[in-house]
């Protein structure tokens, strides 16, 4: 299971005022301590509502300020295509993940171009302009529109990590299953691309949200989940992240798992 | 998911000790603290390795004992065919599940025309006279071998619990995995069937055994296990159970996750 370390992102309001006051240490803390505990991606997301070019300022001192502190590539995060295209054309590093495209066509076309051109990887949200679709064949049918017009510009398949995207089980008690069907279906349909999850989302609303999110990465692991949108400094979290590469076959002579354990890092 | 109370078996020493001395009340306190803690069926094995007939002696005891205590059907279990059969006779409760049949002609012929003759339903383990096969392939081959066989005597296809059976993960890597596309597959070829398996046997000789065996509890669960044998008084482990049926789209509104955490049962 790849880790991407969400932390870094302005909807948080620590997040967001170290980022308006220019506070690298507070930013670089949040950096260090999801690399140390396992993150492979470190996401940055600057968005708070700002203008376009007060964001794009907002994500270039995040890149600096990140890079500066850890060594792990960054997760480029923003819904506006136009921060996307100008972060990428300043960040140049090609292990850089992009965050996100969805089925809208001014999203897909500008950041799909800029993708394509240093051959970098993306995230595509499977949702268009009618928001996140509720059923799997919906989402589907975004991944499919997505994945022909990304490839028409240029974009390897695997070089999509399809995000089929994670409603509150408060609101819906079938979105679970929705998920992981979807994410069953995407590596069948398209089986040189990954699979990546936001995984807080689906247990909005309920009690005990530790407990459901860290089911929910187990179950979508069992599901064939790539790639997990999760804070890694959440010891629970990373201890059923790392049964699941055990459970998964992914884990030689269980070495890591046995690592982690002499290391104190497994909370049972 | 169904929950089957693994505590009443005599290969643990407390137990054994319970059953020569008739401790009716260490053996109801073992049945209530799993009925109350949520077990549909509470298992009864009373293999020392004795005599057919004292083991017999021995089941017909626990019946008595277990049956009086609380009102959850038994899973009446164990290897001894001749054992399965006579406790068949003796406890005529037609929600009773037989634990176990396998693909060794004199087991399944004794205890599939015992099963069918009363309309009971089995588990099937997927193993014959070599052991524990070690592929998907070979245990899919025992389960066509047994799914043939019961058929023949006259068990129906919904009365088949198919347990696909979990090797230690310390001692072959690739076993979760095996596992777990073993209950997929016989999800597909055998829908009206049921599967079953017990959850701790794949973590054998590692350290965080609890943890491992939620994970696989969890992953289990969404390639499609409907039934665990597992310890229900764990509260960590029946945690796991609840999230595993919220977000399998079986709890209804997040009803029954809710009680539980009204009730102080989940563990975060």
């Amino acid at each position: 299971m790849i880790i991407i370390g969400e932390k870094i992102n302005a909807t948080n309001k620590g997040v967001a005022a170290a980022i308006s006051n220019r506070d690298a240490a507070y930013i670089q803390g949040l950096a260090r301590g999801q690399a140390e505990a396992g993150a492979d991606y470190i996401d940055v997301n600057a968005g708070t509502g700002q203008s376009a070019e007060q964001e794009i300022s907002d994500m270039k001192w995040l890149i600096d300020t990140v890079s500066e502190a850890v060594d792990k590539p960054l997760c480029i995060d923003s819904s506006n295509p136009q921060v996307l295209v100008a972060a990428i054309d300043y960040y140049r590093n090609p292990g850089v993940l992009v965050n996100s495209v969805n089925a809208e066509p001014h999203k897909l076309d500008a950041v799909g171009s800029a993708v394509a051109g240093r051959g970098l990887s993306v995230i595509a949200l499977l949702t268009g302009e009618a928001g996140i679709p509720r059923t799997v064949e919906e989402r589907m049918a975004a991944a499919q529109h997505i994945a022909d017009r990304l490839t028409t510009l240029g974009v390897k398949q695997e070089s999509i990590y399809f995000d089929p995207l994670a409603l509150p089980i408060s609101v819906d008690v079938n979105q679970g299953m929705v998920t992981l069907k979807t994410i069953e279906k995407l590596k069948d349909n398209y089986p040189m691309a990954k699979t990546a999850v936001g995984i807080s989302n689906i247990s909005y609303g309920l009690p005990c949200r530790r407990l459901v999110n860290r089911a929910f990465l187990l179950m979508a692991a069992a599901a064939g989940l790539d790639v997990a949108i999760l804070d890694p400094t959440d010891a629970g979290m990373m201890s059923a992240v790392r049964a699941a590469n055990l459970l998964g076959g992914k884990d030689s002579a269980c070495r890591g798992f046995i690592r982690a354990y002499r290391q104190g890092q497994l909370t049972e």
